[in-house]
């Protein structure tokens, strides 16, 4: 299995994406992966292993770029080589930490859609109380979207949670205001019919706020409330932090005691740590593109490569090119 | 000043909302307040009192009714009397903590719309870290909004916030997936322009996850994102608040260790507790319809009936109409 790599992505590129390659090829024997970035960078932290190598290229997409521009005219950015591997299949799957929009792009344009699929959609697993985790598909991929484009999620979803996360009849919940059928927006009312009647274990409608208590192992979305929900837990777990860190350290009392409590919080902190969970997959597309955190560390990359490894061998794109087309076939 | 209150909604009715009641008569001497609700209940925690009188009715529009239906059918349910009771001028607002969306079709066949509003919004005052919070409106009065709806969020809030929370020239922000003017979907696409042309502090797309740091005075969105990023909000601080319990339950040194912070975290709960900010606004009605938090105590609904003597005698809703009127005129 050949795995392209963006060396150059990230907050810690090239160095952390570096080790978490050349921890993965340690632990997986059967792959093989391509880096692809800035040679004399990548060189000062890679040990030369007859399973890594390296393509070279020194132009790169900075988080500021506009993401379809950026795509379009730097071909030779590291993550659009790192697509394009894939598109001339010299690769199986790319994985990358840079700019999420021009990922989406890249996927897109360069390694382009399954036949069938109307839109791509980027799925992060978040942290849920119990540890188990769920899978959030659209966040930010399709900001517009239609009923349809949520059933295909549903359909992705379920398929890469049983494949991938080993869950059996993965639970498939609508992300709406209320539990209730009848509720929502247009949209949603619209989806709840075409989940009701899908080949899928739905559970109904889910609320945001019971989300991280494990309601569903699928969430359905799209992409422009799927985005303001995965930044809102974000946004709401670091305020939380700040002002944890502030009501801690407020007395000399009160820093005695949260020094006793330190590893207590950083377990509460890596479990709402969703790059613990691996990165964002792409799906949707000819082969699997994989968002890993910007800030990733050796560990957050080895744990995407893991995934994707996962997602090629078991063959997750072709099920759902296989599923998509026997739906289409029975309409 | 008269205040018509739904003594029978909420979790702790009617015994909390009669308590508040009694605690703002004492603090304000212009108030006048009917609570609506079952007499023989009310006068359990009713002490005598000249400026409160009880409107007796035994029917009530419960947590679980369709609101809509509840609202016609149950004509005599204490939070539609209430609501009755500022349509037939005998009280300049209404306060309620039962049924949301009960409350939002009594304020809009009840109360009724200022002429040229299109859609009322419903707007609560959430936390942020520094304790001054921000407005977020709407969060679900209106799931299916048009651009021209979230410029009249942005008027109602702006107009709010500096009548009644006293901030002078609100920062506006437009909540979407990206700061970059071009970001979002077609909606906030389409609201952005509206925005950066009227006479508002506009201050430009703010994201979810800058939500809590402060970023604007007056946060615009449609009523289902909001109602999500309402409910992540508050999902994610109770899983938070869930977790840190678990964790420093989980031995014998944590749980002393946890015994010293104790007010220090009871602290940072307050903080993230929305119902310490009073209740939320329900806007566009001919007069002020206020929503106290479900779970209100005595102090929640005393803060609530202060809110709503603010609205009333600063004219919010006076100057909304006005401020309408003129840009249509314009128009």
């Amino acid at each position: 299995m050949k795995l392209a790599i963006d060396a150059m992505g990230g907050d810690n590129a090239p160095k952390e994406i570096v080790l978490g390659a050349m921890k993965a090829v340690q632990a997986f024997s059967d792959i093989h992966i391509t880096l692809v970035g800035d040679e004399n960078k990548i060189k000062e932290t890679l040990s030369a292993h007859d399973r890594i190598s390296v393509l070279h290229t020194t132009d790169v997409i900075l988080g500021t770029d506009e993401p379809v521009k950026a795509v379009r005219r730097k071909k030779n950015a590291s993550m659009v080589l790192a697509a394009q591997q894939v598109a001339d299949g010299l690769a199986d799957a790319c994985i990358s930490a840079g700019n999420t929009g021009a990922l989406v792009a890249a996927g897109l344009f360069v390694v382009g859609r399954i036949d069938g699929i109307h839109r791509p959609a980027l799925a992060p697993t978040l942290p849920t109380i119990g540890g188990e985790g769920f899978l959030l598909l659209d966040v930010g991929a399709n900001a517009d979207a239609k009923p349809e484009h949520l059933l295909q999620n549903a359909i992705m979803g379920s398929i890469y949670s049983e494949k991938v996360r080993g869950i059996s009849k993965p639970r498939v919940g609508l992300l709406n205001i209320g539990t209730e059928e009848k509720k929502g927006n247009e949209l949603t009312k619209q989806t709840f019919e075409l989940l009701k009647n899908a080949n899928l274990n739905f559970v109904g409608n889910v609320e945001a706020r019971d989300l991280l208590d494990g309601v569903a192992d699928v969430v359905v979305t799209d992409g422009f409330t799927g985005n303001m929900v995965l930044k809102t837990i974000e946004g709401t777990a670091l305020s939380m932090f700040k002002m944890l860190k502030t009501a801690l350290m407020s007395s000399f009392k009160s820093k005695m005691a949260a020094a006793v409590l330190k590893p207590n919080l950083k377990t509460l902190k890596n479990t709402m740590d969703y790059s613990e969970y691996g990165g964002a997959a792409l799906f949707g597309l000819k082969a699997p593109v994989i968002k890993a955190h910007g800030s990733s560390n050796g560990q957050s990359i080895y744990s995407a490569i893991r995934q994707t490894r996962e997602m090629v061998s078991n063959d997750v794109g072709g099920l759902i090119k296989q599923t998509i087309e026997t739906d289409n076939s029975e309409k």
